[in-house]
């Protein structure tokens, strides 16, 4: 493990604000669990509501809370006033999204100045408490100036 | 392109079928608006539910209806009676998923008796009606015999 | 498909020069057949030295000349003066590669500021004639300032 | 890490008998210098016949070294009499392939009945004997019935 200071000390400050800014978390009734120096945790419990045709948790809700912790592991790291965008990412599916709750967690692996290479995964845990991987991601992210509003 | 002749002559009613069952679609309001042997279309109208940060739809979002148009286009070639998995994806984030109306396409590369290679993308189309290639995925699908309900 | 103008005019003895400079393309016998603006197709004969343990090509060889062929379709596009580095890639395993010769295509899908996204291809030919592909990859490539020589 | 237990005893024998026959290796000058349960790693000195334009190794012959390191991973706990192939892989590029030695570490992830999720990466050291990960790559790789002979 690789230990990454930030440039930015309130780099936990400015993940909280822009996950709190992702309404696709509410909706999928995800939360923002950890914050550290190129690490970033997020939970969803099991819901019906967001089920592939066996029950299972579908594999892109799976892709969407890893995608936003690895995302925000490279934040923790960029300059204040950067955004963060997915460049791409690469995921593979070990066992099915089968479990009551589900955490994502992404770290940095290498942090550049525009370039962020993550690797991520997802745990779940079944009604027994059984631990298992669902997924692993690996993904590239870019650092980019923030966006101007629409109305700007 | 590639015509491929499906196994299963009731392939689009299979399809149709286990999309109703994938209750993860009618949550994000994703429709299916075409099944072919070896393509499938999968609809999906803008929602502020379902966005990130800047206001776009969530790269996880797009991906997650792209990665049912690859499955269930793997699906139309399988014989009756078998189940589609996802195996692993590469996703490429070309453009922001901004627009009004969202529509992912599944295609198969190369059908296998156990691996099925897919290609999908995903277009979106603004309010003056541009459209643009939001994202590309190439997807390994997997025939699986069908799980038995939970109660058995 | 998209048509490209390229920046740099002399895009193509810029490729022809850089890829004169790969030695392992003399080590592997591969040579440079197509460079057009966002094209570039790199060939390759069959040769024992170059197998795996079924008598194939082994899988990294043919990556090696699908990335070369995607780099380069990647620096036609870009201004004079600029290198280009693979940042990542994903290849997919259709087909054996076995065959007498073998074309490795590599076309942009998107040309950015920075990054520029591209598809390839490696097709075999057999003895009979017979065409078959092989791989596709989908790649990241990035644009990059020259390297300054060792010596420097 | 996870403890593995292949069942074949005799997977050591088996590996370096079919790495043997990988006449590819002979020629990029690799060799096999350790075969673990679910791990294999691949050494690989610097040679200026394997360059790219900037004289570093170039990216398909440090993935040709991975994917083998992965691929006889995963053969390490496939049953006495399986081949393993390479499904796909995705590798990212986190620096330049420059160094005087390499050495390529596969992986098992998760093993299966057919399908075994790897992951590897490759080191490079300087003539200083400073350490640095070149790539990481992760895989699916398939067990395969061995494949007759070509005379046969």
């Amino acid at each position: 493990m690789v230990a990454f200071t930030p440039s930015d000390p309130a780099f936990a400050d400015r993940v909280r604000l822009s996950f709190g800014q992702q309404r696709v978390m509410t909706t999928l009734g995800a939360s923002l669990v950890a914050v550290a120096p190129g690490e970033v945790v997020v939970a969803l419990p099991f819901s019906e509501r967001l089920t592939q045709h066996n029950g299972f948790l579908h594999a892109g809700i799976v892709t969407t809370i890893v995608d936003s912790a690895c995302g925000y592991a490279a934040l923790t790291l960029m300059p204040s006033g950067q955004d963060v965008l997915t460049v791409e990412y690469a995921v593979k599916f070990l066992n099915p999204a089968r479990g009551e709750r589900f955490r994502a967690t992404g770290r940095v692996v290498k942090s550049g100045r525009t370039l962020t290479f993550c690797a991520g995964e997802v745990v779940a845990w079944d009604a027994a408490g059984r631990e298992r991987v669902v997924i692993t991601m690996t993904a590239t992210m870019m650092a980019m100036p923030p966006r101007p509003a629409v109305a700007e």
